[in-house]
């Protein structure tokens, strides 16, 4: 593999922007994460995975892999399936999934507010 | 590729653990990651980069390619190589590096507190 050549220093560099993810973990394992609460909202909204996952660009398999993931690492599920009616069948966000949905939204405000504070001290540096 | 069995939820669910990370971006690119501060620690401590990769169980070209972006993404450079001496030739971090670890190890302490508090309201769920 060949060595890449040293670029020169550019001359501006843009300003430092701070950039953070966040994950809830049971066990070890994500329980919650960016991608899993975009499929519970859009579960909600749509009441169909099916729905959720072409809405979201993911594979059905990978959303149904989250899905089943997230609904083992809480006390409940956060999704429940429903069968016939007119759709035939469709999903259904839980009491649980609605509150760990609300506390990871708020979890993201909180964590925007810190990172447009704390990112002060970087734009002072020279 | 066999789809896995779907395991039972087990009985008992660790409290839910928040986990984040952060850094810093300049122009769309990371200038300064958990690895990087600790990379520049490490120097500090060491006055050598190959000293500090070695500590980190970084391969010195992982290390030598981390600290030369790290060096192009802020207005100066973070570390600087010193020729000759009783060591032939070391590294050294600039008072601009101090600021930006200083700066970085401020943000951590900062994002853990958060974690801390902004968990409390995935422990009630039920």
């Amino acid at each position: 593999m060949k060595r890449k050549p040293v670029k020169p220093r550019s001359k501006t560099i843009a300003a430092p922007l701070l950039r953070a993810r966040v994950w809830v973990e049971t066990s070890g394992k994500p329980a919650i994460t960016d991608a899993g609460a975009d499929l519970l909202e859009q579960i909600g909204v749509s009441g169909s995975l099916s729905e959720a996952a072409r809405r979201l660009h993911f594979s059905y398999r990978r959303a149904w892999m989250l899905l089943d993931a997230m609904n083992r690492r809480w006390p409940g599920p956060l999704v429940k399936s429903t069968t016939g009616g007119k759709r035939g069948g469709g999903a259904v966000v839980t009491e649980l999934g609605k509150q760990v949905l609300g506390a990871y939204r708020d979890l993201q405000v909180q964590l925007e507010h810190l990172l447009d504070s704390a990112g002060e001290p970087f734009k002072h540096l020279k």
